[in-house]
């Protein structure tokens, strides 16, 4: 892997220095976990086996409505921010793959294949742009504003059906098995779209792509409850969701991104739901304290990104048949966004790691004789073990970094972009 | 119906007073809907064939856990219950039929339905209670405190098995055609109950129950997000619900209470969707600001109820092979409760009559155009027609009261059995 | 007013069409109105008497950080903006006055006044922009990314300071006697800046620009939950806008944007609470169902706009003290935003006037005799009353249109300015 | 202290076998805190130093409206009820005091003072009572259903005054120095009350209380946004409470109730902003996922817990001028109390070690060089330590159990007192 865009020494010898305090931590670590009757070296294999996929729209700084700030050495393009992407998983050992955006990352497949194969990177699901006017796109005439699958003009739906196959058709050529369909569509205002009506014809054109999927690939459709839409999204829920996958088929799926829901929901249980109905597709990772705020997996509630991956452990033998994807879908705004990507891949794998830390006989006990203290502490004893130790040993043993983020900036790779990746003029304004 | 709690004549010589005006607003609405294309007196058919059912436990003065303040005259039994019904149904002439609870309003089938009869009442859905122990009924010694259809233990899930198939043997005794299902099931603490395992557990107690339905019998479920669990409720929203529904079969369907969804969701947009899936099975009518606040319907956001109405009328055929059930379920904690649901029944049928007004071609013009405002406007100008004179000339054309709140008053009929009721001891404390 | 951009023949003749149905409409609600003891014609010069400012901003397309889909037309500067801004009063009659950004709308001050007089237009509060960075402007080098006023380099502060000085120059030239703050600064996770240094240096600078401000002159700071923040807002609710307004003194006082709030917030009564603490400076109207969503005001929920208009009548002389500003503060992302502007300055002419009509008197006999249902039912008989009659009476009154939309719509002026406005390269993209 | 409820033989056997463990997690936690520089024995003083109070009420089986299920051995007075505090104390070592709730322990003081030495209990904030009807209380024969401080009617204003002087006075008899006011007064309908008039109606009455509030006392008024009110509450929020507390003067400071906001609001940012105010009177501790859960404290998001703890340490010497008050104030539905109320005063402790490992100095920087990633993980870190080894060592230098909960029910104590105090008949149903 000679293409590394950190050179390996440095992490090696960063590791070097780091590693005794490691050894410690792990040491001490592994006493207690054994008292517990627990394999720390066990843990750690798993966590190891845990991959999240990262998108390539996150590598570049995120924005609001009102503003976008920019920072240095922003990618300019897809082979750009596979770079980016190639130091995240250099560093962090747990995202090998991508997350593509048409038209925003439309390139030869060719080439794109070859750059990803010398980072070692492989792609994961697609996404389709619908959400967005297209004007540089020949095949993209007819504007989305009113909506693009559920759209009130059958020429708008066929043109966002086509752009779905187009995007389909480029991830076969890719290696990607999977397409992820988020849309805007919605409305502002009661009355605007008629609700049964606009769901019919989103289920229609839903319908159409479907059809032209591939044999072994799966269609995942995700919810959000609002924004872009602000009265009335079409997919608005879970509940939607779940109407669509079981009208389509086999191969479809829900996506679940975390901060989608109404406020106080419960999204763990909707995980659980979504398993029972042998329909969870995967997640878009993030953390969230408002609406969809697409901030840094565990940073605002770090307990919820755990409670949602002891669902996953609990459902064992469920969830292998299901094999859930794992993406990550954040805006970094304020954060160097590698950065940001490096710590959220990391927090996701800690939550992972506690969760399979969870003493599940005991708990079940504890269910079945009905002390919710005992079951509350139960969880709660997993959740509060430091398993950095483990997260740092997965990435040391696989040719990662101890600490990520202290050898990403000591390796200068921010700065040396930014020399490579002169600012967009007139990027930094907003809409309002 | 020589039995009717109110002297007619009251009733007849107070409208004597008020129709003058009425009939002179009536005939300025007329004319203002002829202009509109809208025949009035088709209105107010159809505002006449509107029923709602009250529920018997909402004749009583409600509470909070902090306290409850009777008022005088609180009913003591069933048949003091249905008296109140009676009144709410002489002055109103919307709410004909009574939702029962059981065991609250357990009593000799027979003796109850000749006394409906009387008062010319007859009875809605039938309402179980596994959410409360009933220390008293022999038949339910074991505790619901850790959940009933969903309880670890297959004793209790028997049990309360066992109670609904005896409310629907009382409700098949009384005339009743339907049950609805609303349990407290659930989890306060995360690790509590297993989320998946609780469900399944739920689901092969409800298949229990639904097997035992009578043919002609529906099974509504409700959802709830929480109160009285607080981490996770086991029918927690119209997703699970609809899973519910389609577990069991074709007489399962939802029933949608306004105040049990997370802040901000779109009531309406889950009618729609239960619509789609035929599985709306009706309405627990109330409103609210915050949580399950059980307020008057349309007191809170009366715009809410009627878009709710506005997709019913849009529904149109589908909806008459759902035939939704209309029910009331609110708390009255400090206004007299038979004024409160006589006020909720006819701020129903004033979104009914509302959407009705919508000039439903021209909607349809305004989406199919993508012409947010006119269509936005449209609605609202079916929700600003101020349809009081309808509603008046309906209940009036059905020997109700003009103005029902006033001619209540002005009978005395609170006063008078608050003489025959007297207060029970120790009833003014509630739980903190 | 040789200037006005509508041609006022057209719309004197299309009022003589609508006339008829008016005076009707109007004979016979004003019958109504007098049974209740109220003059019509009262009604009709106090809703005359109420003016609102619309913002210039807001006549050219709205979007999201996903994308914004202008429309034809759209206006390429502040003169442009006048131009439309004087559409909307000329057929309104309700919005004199206008309020600007800047630097978005910064210009020189004599043209703008000069052409602001042709129009028969004045200009409202100033608002001052430090959430955006501002390349082209050679005295804002220094970036906002991480805060303005309340930034830890006090480099930026001044900056941001230095900008509000200049922002309350420019306004003093034009007319303007008072400034709006609002500032994006906050922060995106725990642990970014200090909530209480960070408050600190905001009220430092705030005091800069306070001891600024013309004798003659308000401040107005406004807060806002989140966004573009989205784990903490330095002014995050009407708490710290109190303090704020406290500390800084007789001449600073809060602005209340309605769609501001956490959920469920009853922000009428936040309105109360300022008038007590004679702070209340102002409103930013629209309306919201989930966040910020800057929707028309009075589509969402129109009782709620009523109960924010009722405690402004209810206030009295209190509010005459404080004459607060009124504003309108939306994104028009789907609509023609001139016919949202009309249509939202005549729906919050609309509670005003539901709120002339509420019985004060009985009100206060029923708070006080604590029977809350008639309390209840005296608000909302105001609420239903449909007083488009005597806006439309209002606005014609004043030389304006019966029906403004369609009068707007008959012009052609839309047509016409999107020939004269090509639309400008590359606008469709939004942030994401 | 030969009162204690538990043999302390058995505290001293249980720890014995459970010291050799905790020993090793202790110094391997020590060895870890010692290379980021910190003393754990200096963290293990300070958190012993570290007490928090516990509420009378919170021994007993709480309950929703729905329904109570009380456990065996619920106690019948507040001499058992502080048998139950003193249980919490003797294990925990974090809960020395007691707070009082009147009437419900109303009793000789003398007594109960007695009673508490003998137990190594103190008393804390007194708490009044004007939310509930007092039938049995001959100094309260009005009625509260309507509100109380605020109420219409002078009479119960000064009924409702009278209880919390005669609440303040038992406070001096048992050695408190400080009165919670909360009430539910309010309204569940718009137009109920003014809301205007009832506040300044709240601000009387509450000038009344503080003027006769001895020298060394404190005054805590507590918002809370919704419950028993369900539309508006007079102390909706900390804003209005702020307001209370400037206008009673000095003496009078706010009472932070985590439960008792509005969804999604930062709770840690309206701590720092009264502690800016100077008006930070102390917590009621508890956790919750929608409302007013009440469930115990770190159960549903530890994260939130040490991020209000974060606050308070950061303002150091501000904090210790203000001294707030720390109480527990929760509702144990499905839980043993004690258990409840052991494990949360542990957790709140977690807290505030946690909060205690933050490196301030580097936080700082990180706050004043803009780089939140860092800064966030500042906060993360600390968080993420598991420090319970520290509480356990804290508890058991100071006699109390190293696991306390295992202690508790090997000490056989309920049962025990389930003999001893029989169920009271009738205590299981609820409220609808």
């Amino acid at each position: 892997m000679t293409d590394m865009p950190i050179d390996p020494s440095r992490i090696e010898s960063d590791n070097a220095k780091r590693n005794p305090d490691l050894e410690a931590d792990y040491a001490a670590l592994g006493d207690q976990l054994d008292r517990r009757g627990i394999s720390i070296d066990a843990i750690v294999q798993a966590v190891r086996g845990f991959k999240v996929a990262v998108p390539s729209w996150g590598v570049g700084t995120g924005g609001t409505r009102f503003a976008r700030f920019p920072g240095p050495g922003e990618p300019r393009g897809i082979m750009e921010k596979l770079d980016d992407c190639a130091v995240i998983q250099q560093l962090g050992r747990a995202t090998p793959s991508v997350s593509l955006h048409i038209p925003w990352d439309r390139t030869d497949p060719a080439a794109l294949k070859e750059k990803a194969q010398g980072l070692g990177l492989t792609f994961d699901a697609m996404n389709s742009n619908t959400f967005q006017d297209h004007p540089d796109d020949p095949k993209q005439p007819l504007s989305y504003k009113y909506g693009s699958l559920s759209h009130a003009d059958k020429a708008v739906r066929t043109q966002a059906i086509e752009h779905n196959l187009e995007v389909i058709e480029f991830g076969q050529a890719i290696g990607s098995t999977a397409i992820t369909v988020w849309i805007g569509d919605g409305s502002n205002f009661p009355g605007q779209v008629d609700l049964a009506r606009s769901f019919e014809r989103y289920l229609e054109s839903a319908k159409a792509i479907y059809r032209a999927l591939p044999e072994d690939w799966r269609l995942f459709t995700e919810h959000k409850m609002y924004e872009p839409a602000f009265y009335a999204s079409v997919v608005q829920d879970w509940g939607t969701n779940l109407l669509i996958a079981q009208e389509l088929g086999t191969k479809a799926f829900c996506l679940v991104d975390l901060g989608h829901h109404a406020p106080n929901v419960n999204i763990e249980q909707i995980v659980s739901r979504l398993i029972f109905a042998e329909k969870l597709g995967g997640f878009h990772f993030n953390d969230s304290k408002y609406g969809d705020d697409d901030l840094d997996a565990g940073s605002i509630d770090p307990f919820r990104l755990f409670l949602v991956f002891n669902e996953l452990v609990e459902a064992g033998d469920a969830l292998s048949r299901l094999h859930p994807a794992h993406m990550i879908d954040q805006s970094h705004n304020v954060t160097d966004p590698i950065e940001s990507l490096i710590r959220s891949a990391d927090e996701i794998r800690r939550a992972y790691a506690q969760a399979l830390l969870v003493d599940r006989a005991a708990l079940r006990g504890f269910q079945d004789e009905n002390d919710p203290l005992m079951a509350s502490e139960c969880l709660k004893r997993a959740f509060r073990t430091d398993v950095s130790p483990i997260l740092a040993k997965a990435r040391s043993m696989d040719g990662g970094a101890i600490d990520p983020i202290a050898t990403y900036r000591a390796s200068g790779y921010r700065n040396r972009i930014a020399e490579q990746r002169p600012a967009a003029a007139g990027s930094r304004s907003g809409i309002v």
